[in-house]
């Protein structure tokens, strides 16, 4: 069993790295039976997500992850808690955030199985 | 398969109720298996968890929710994602706070198995 913060950091590492600069290359991240809940609204399967993911308001973003959690699941996957700060481009404040992965394992890496992402705006 | 939408709602109405009026009666949600991190400390099982539960520093509480996400996870449990508002006794400005639970079926009710929890205070 992989170590659940060592896979966290890296995953998160790699996972807000890539949206910030490359975003479409999410894709290899997700499969069909991945799941994606953005500000309430759902999305299921790789092309619906990037496709949200894609077509935000604001296409530069900067991640400042603040806080990182996990723990293994029952399913052999791996649970991830980020809370956060996230800066659009041409913003001056940043916005706070908290998301949550759900990691499968695929072969020697991980796939994102669910995705819940919020604001915390209130 | 339960549908996980009213799965949160319920779990999450008893859940936050009983923290805010009879916190101890939350064991009965726990596992030996269940994992709760706490502000980044870590506990594992039910004692140890009730026993970090009922020892904050606030005896009397108020939770608020403010957004409610679930998703089914792979292994037939329901993942559940929250942001809130927390208000101590005594304080007259409430907390932003964000959890997930990853609840598991047991018989015919839920268990929890992970459950992270963090302040938002930045």
């Amino acid at each position: 069993m992989a170590d659940p913060e060592a896979v966290a950091k890296a995953f998160t590492d790699h996972y807000y790295n890539t949206f910030d600069t490359a975003r479409a290359n999410l894709a290899s991240l997700y499969q069909e039976q991945s799941m994606l809940t953005f500000e309430g609204q759902k999305f299921q399967g790789m092309q619906a997500i990037l496709s949200k993911l894609t077509s935000l308001s604001f296409q530069q973003c900067k991640h400042h992850v603040v806080s990182l959690d996990a723990q293994p699941s029952v399913s052999g996957g791996i649970l991830i808690f980020v809370t956060g700060q996230l800066l659009p481009e041409g913003e001056s404040n940043p916005l706070k955030f908290s998301q949550t992965f759900h990691l499968a394992p695929v072969g020697g890496s991980f796939v994102i199985t669910n995705d819940l992402f919020r604001l915390n705006l209130v």
